[in-house]
């Protein structure tokens, strides 16, 4: 818990309580306070005897020798970019589990069977550079390096991926890559980010796999018009279309079981008496089956253009005149099929939830599939993976009042702890 | 022309054709390309034996001596300034216009029974800070000087109207008031903005008035959260209740055969992965009676709140899951109630649209309502005032495309010629 709060010095965000820790976090990945952050981590890292690794990414890797050295370490990881208006735990908890996993061995004096590492991984949020766990893609080698160099930032800037890791000094000459830096296992400790623990009172998730999901860009183009003297007709109103594309985009996640959100949303050219000409927005979709995400997927590319043209998809224009027609693109700019996690990662982080848990534990423990994304996506294409999820606060995060109790954090890291140690020995 | 293309190289816009003239404009008011644009204005109407008033709005007023000074200037007037995606003839015309009469006044040695004025208002468009007409709407002492100075530009910055004025040198020492810089009449020749006299096949509006309006801005408070692990029951979506709102006051608006407007949105934090916690949104609506704005804005009041605490209102929630209710505020920032011009000026203008027409005037001629707002809405407040409306491609405006012929420019410009003469002999 002292990592967490003082390595939040670095970016902290909204005040939500009155405790100088109850504030939430706005670390942006590449950022003058990530790279503080940063800074502390490979410290640490060093201090507690580990050699650390800078790969192209920026991904940090901090390795602590073990008694023999023929495989590769057993990780654990997560990472340390946060939203923009985001909470002290998601990804934090993580890193500082695998920073205290290394102190606990090194206090015992506990030599481990292969080296054990901890990574912390760029830009996992996609907040500031618009593709989640990009870095860990790129090691994957799911995303090609270019691609992510060439990421530019979401806000204002025209910054890169690979001119803000130059600048703050993280563009390491390692190759970002499995094959340079493999992975025994990868051990993942994570707030869960909704409410399915709380709600059952459960202690611990072990995270079985995570849900498919896909990111667009949908652009709407219409004619920048007069408020005041152009009739409804007469308009091609690039909102009003973004309007109805994002309420079908809710219609469809819920005849689809599925979910469907706008996070990002800019128009042009911004003027209350100017009917916006373009609209740009985002729309992540998620569904457990790949095949559900496909066919929503299918859905809105059949059904966006229909909008655009002024058809009534949503058999919800009545009462409403109908425009000029606009013309709508479409790209998907991210996928992430649906991913199922390790049988062995499985079997000892379940060995160490009920070993961590004692007599009671079969009622604290939870199976589960993680709603949200994680680097451990992808480096399950490469290594045995899997999580650990604790519960957080009515399930709120991405929200500066995210927050996970001191005793659900502990018991989180004496988990991975004993999953690495059960992992290392098998 | 020349005047029209000549100033257009301050503030520049977007090519939308060959030409060297064909260009759109983005003069925001006070910036430094309006500047540009003032001293031009200052200096040529000065060499045109003018006298020079720049008042506490920045408004500037050039006045050409009459035979007698015993009552006010006969003003014709408008504006410098554009939209950000604007055209070369909204506002441009009128004020080129007004200076081309100075010249044919000079050239022909002509005397008027009265001294003849041209004005520049300041901000006209509302663009940069979101008040539409502010200076002539402070001159005529219907808003108060101070919270014109007060208003903050819209985008990023910081600025404010009179730190703007001040700092291109523009905040001027004489009071902006109508007892300070009296006027015997105020004519305008505009752009029309919208399709009517082009459809019609006509080549000059006599403008009997404006439609009433009103502005808006609209707030909802909803709660950031993941877009992955929030399922749809625990969302609280500011931009998929905005997204409502912006359909339903468009149905509104058809109902009311009114127009309702969103040209302004802006959310936070703006990540893919996060549901949007707070959207603000512009709200314009016009009608030709103020009646049937007032009753638009109540159903808004009540309706947006129903909207947000999830009430299907729009009877278009079929397939949809109702989340947790989001909060609304609405504030009215602008009202600008129906005008109606002055008959002298409007008879003005009729016998000079006649003379200048010829034989088969009757037939080129419209008595129209001006959808979009004027500073002659606030000039007519306080002295007889009229516009005159000339044909635009397509009924195209705040848009760089906006077009109007040269000969449908000069037709206009001596429809106001004589109109002004016509007044001073009056
Ligand atoms: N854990 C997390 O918030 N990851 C970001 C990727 C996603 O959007 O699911
Ligand atoms: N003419 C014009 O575009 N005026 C701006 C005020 C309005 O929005 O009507």
């Amino acid at each position: 818990m002292e990592d967490i709060h003082y390595t939040c010095q670095w970016g902290m965000g909204k005040k939500w309580g009155a405790r100088s820790t109850e504030t939430g976090m706005s670390r942006l990945a590449l950022s003058d306070a990530d790279k503080e952050a940063r800074d502390w981590f490979m410290r640490t890292t060093e201090a507690l005897g580990c050699n650390t690794t800078v790969d192209a990414m920026g991904n940090i890797f901090a390795v602590r020798p073990g008694i023999r050295s023929d495989k590769p370490p057993t990780f654990v990881g997560s990472h340390l970019d946060t939203q923009p208006t985001g909470g002290r735990y998601d990804g934090i908890l993580g890193v500082t589990a695998g920073v205290e996993l290394l102190k606990v061995l090194a206090d015992n004096w506990v030599e481990t069977e292969y080296p054990v590492g901890v990574v912390n991984w760029t830009n996992e949020e996609g907040a500031r550079f618009p593709l989640s766990m990009v870095s860990s893609g790129v090691w994957a080698g799911s995303i090609p390096l270019e691609t992510a160099h060439n990421l530019r930032e979401i806000h204002p800037g025209t910054a890169t991926m690979a001119s803000e890791l130059a600048r703050i000094g993280y563009l390491g000459k390692t190759p970002a890559s499995y094959e340079s830096m493999p992975m025994g296992a990868h051990f993942e400790l994570h707030i869960e980010q909704g409410p399915l623990l709380e709600m059952a009172n459960k202690k611990v998730g072990i995270v079985q796999g995570v849900q498919a999901y896909k990111w667009f860009t949908i652009t709407v183009k219409g004619r920048d018009t007069h408020t005041g003297t152009t009739d409804l007709k007469s308009r091609a109103d690039a909102l009003l279309t973004a309007s109805k594309m994002i309420l079908h985009s809710h219609r469809l996640a819920t005849t689809n079981s599925a979910l469907a959100s706008t996070g990002i949303l800019n128009l042009k050219p911004g003027s209350t008496n100017t009917v916006p000409g373009e609209v740009t927005f985002s729309l992540d979709i998620r569904a457990p089956k790949d095949s559900t995400v496909q066919r929503m997927a299918a859905q809105i590319k059949s059904d966006f253009p229909k909008i655009a043209a002024g058809q009534d998809v949503m058999n919800c224009n009545e009462n409403c005149i109908t425009g000029l027609p606009c013309e709508v693109s479409i790209t998907e700019d991210f996928d992430s099929p649906a991913t199922t996690f390790h049988p062995d990662c499985i079997a000892a982080v379940h060995q160490a939830a009920h070993s961590a848990l004692g007599s009671n534990s079969h009622n604290l423990i939870m199976d589960m599939v993680s709603g949200a994304g994680h680097d451990s996506v992808y480096t399950s294409k490469r290594c045995p993976t899997s999580m650990i999820f604790v519960p957080c606060r009515e399930g709120i995060s991405h929200n500066p009042a995210e927050f996970c109790k001191d005793e659900d954090c502990a018991l989180g890291a004496q988990v991975l702890l004993q999953s690495v140690l059960r992992f290392d020995r098998m």
